[in-house]
């Protein structure tokens, strides 16, 4: 029984140790996808480019492609005329070359044709027949965007741990990728349990009651970027929660137990944990959410959520959502994913207990949420929690608080 | 030509002209979805209570289901005892009743029995074979959750245009939903042109590159809450324009057309638009993307993109993103989704014509981007635009600016 207390942890530790259980036991993976099908994923390497960009000298404007030198000297009054060799459309080539006294019309997006070097813009030209007066001087280059000027082949072009928005997107397919190196959505489980839960689907027998933390934990962890199922609903048996628990981390690298009644499963589970594996949270001192359990077996994590969906949703959110996220690769820090406010209402607070107390947002206008402890309509409205610590009594109406945001 | 110069349009103007064509063309339809698989959807209806929840009177704590006024009296030193008839577990039940005298072991999330009333904790009594001493008083209906008293059948519990988050899909699993009617995801297709527009996975030929707003288009799209896909490269040909318009447009609502080249495309999309339906748009006031066009066949809407990635990526955020994340259902205001910051340098802009200037976000710092208009890798390190309106010049280092975030 001492070291079996030693298993309650208050808030901070919990936090500190389950973030380390996630960084010893579970090593963020990769996947190849396809790039156009990649937004939101989170790039898992340090990409160069494969070629020069543009990958050629590239023609800017339509116009004719001309040795520069031809057109000194060109103006209004006192044109140029230079013979037209050839036409060339974007992604057309031609073996003639560009010459003293020639020129090439071309139109934007075309490779520049060889012994060319600037174009003169159709709008200082005037074609006639295979000829064509220049109106203007062009610079040297002038209107080419030179091979390698935007990118040169082997330089740094998007770093691991980059969100791929769009315009990454489109940049990797500028350079021909065709797939993609991301972080692998972590793998995530979800068991119910209880005599009491009934699926969806199914008509409700007196006593009974739909389960909601299957559903409702595995959207969470999707919205922490995971692969997450539903693996069914066991009851609070011994042999069949082990059995489950075993053929479950086959399957994924976290699971999620999450027990229909406060009592039941949460012995089960510590009794289980203990004999395949080993556990190193038994209890979290807040409220609501006592009941928390955490284990390892085989390097997988094993987490036993309170039965209470609205406790399980913050117990989920407030010490597993931000390790949970590091795994998929996303930077997104919880604990910054606050917003300030004022107090509605008081709320008393059990000293001796860190408090996380279910709000809504409105503007500036933060108000609880009371309800008691089984409630889920609370839910259809809480945007998220204030935590008031465990040496406070109360949270007095006006005064300034920071509201965690649920996902 | 007087009437086609009309259609070029100042920036505010466009954003408006291009939001009543989606109002007035496209109207935003529902799909029934898994619960289940609901995150990050928006409901297409308002949602009431199926049932009374808790759907019975329910047990709060482990202890004994007792008529209250049997414990009237009791104490520690002065217990009442009371004759054990049954235990009751969650989800199960009895068909005994409780009267004077007598009680039902109860667990947490139980059912209460016939007759009682009241459970009396655990913690406050003392078993002995078929009896138990209450060493305290209860008072009526304490630690019961009273049937209904969390939500009502018939209640409001979610509202159209709700974004499901975790919370609100453990409302709709709490009373018993499989399936949800959420908006629809717009229905949208890109095609690319241009002869020298080679895809991913192909060699490069001379002179060709690689397509970009294919698939950039299309996750931007996807950004919005659209079902996008790409419908492959045409080339800048009337008729095979036209073929490819028709048949894409069985398939989708919103159509983009996005062009190698500049001057390719436009004339095309714009004669091939004439002929089917009609231009609302053709040229925008802005720089980059002037070649924008916009228009309507049979109540879908074509729109044809500049061909340079990044004059496109901004054209669809500042004009088309905002309606097609309405149609999609989703609350985001592009106009609000801003940062500011200072200029760290100074930039020119043309006058007369409204600039937008890619810019690069760190903290307070707002770094415009630099390259010329085909540039590509600007997208690496790209946050988003400033807009410089027509009638500035520059915007000085230091500078005030409001940034519009891509997405």
């Amino acid at each position: 029984m001492g070291t079996e207390f030693l298993k309650i942890k208050e808030c901070d530790e919990a936090i500190d140790i389950i973030q380390n259980l996630f960084d010893e036991n579970l090593k963020a993976e990769s996947e190849e996808i396809s790039v156009s099908e990649a937004y939101g994923r989170i790039l898992y390497e340090d990409v160069y480019s494969r070629m020069d960009f543009p990958p050629f000298d590239k023609a800017l404007k339509d116009g004719f492609a001309i040795l520069s030198s031809d057109s000194f000297g060109a103006s209004e009054e006192s044109p140029n005329t230079l013979e037209v060799i050839d036409f060339l459309e974007a992604g057309s080539t031609t073996d003639k070359k560009v010459e003293k006294g020639k020129c090439i019309e071309i139109s934007t997006g075309a490779a520049m044709p060889e012994g060319a070097e600037a174009v003169v813009m159709v709008e200082y030209c005037e074609k006639m027949g295979d000829k064509v007066n220049l109106f203007t001087t062009a610079t040297p280059s002038q209107d080419v965007a030179r091979k390698g000027s935007d990118i040169e082949e082997g330089n740094l072009i998007l770093k691991k741990g980059d969100f791929l928005n769009p315009g990454k997107i489109g940049v990797l397919l500028s350079q021909g990728f065709e797939t993609i190196e991301v972080y692998k959505k972590p793998s995530v489980g979800i068991l119910s349990s209880g005599n009491e839960i009934t699926l969806q689907g199914q008509e409700l027998e007196y006593g009974k009651i739909y389960d909601v933390n299957g559903g409702m934990i595995k959207n969470d962890a999707v919205s922490c970027g995971a692969d997450a199922r539903f693996l069914g609903v066991m009851r609070d048996d011994y042999d069949e929660v082990k059995e489950k628990i075993i053929n479950s981390l086959k399957e994924v690298d976290v699971l999620f137990c999450s027990g229909g009644t406060s009592a039941g499963l949460g012995d089960v589970l510590k009794h289980v944990l203990d004999e395949l594996g080993e556990v190193h949270i038994h209890g979290i001192s807040v409220q609501p959410g006592k009941p928390t359990i955490v284990g390892v077996i085989d390097e997988k994590l094993v987490i036993g959520l309170p039965g209470n969906p609205v406790s399980a949703l913050m117990i989920f959110n407030a010490f597993v959502a931000q390790p949970l996220t590091r795994l998929a690769g996303i930077e997104k820090d919880f604990q910054l994913n606050t917003v300030k406010g004022k107090m509605t209402r008081r709320i008393h607070s059990p000293v001796g207990r860190m408090q996380y107390q279910l709000v809504k947002v409105e503007g500036q206008d933060i108000q609880p949420i009371f309800k008691d402890s089984g409630a889920i309509f609370s839910l259809s409205s809480a945007d998220g929690y204030v935590k008031v610590p465990k040496s406070v009594e109360l949270l007095d109406e006006g005064e300034e608080v920071e509201v965690y945001l649920f996902n």
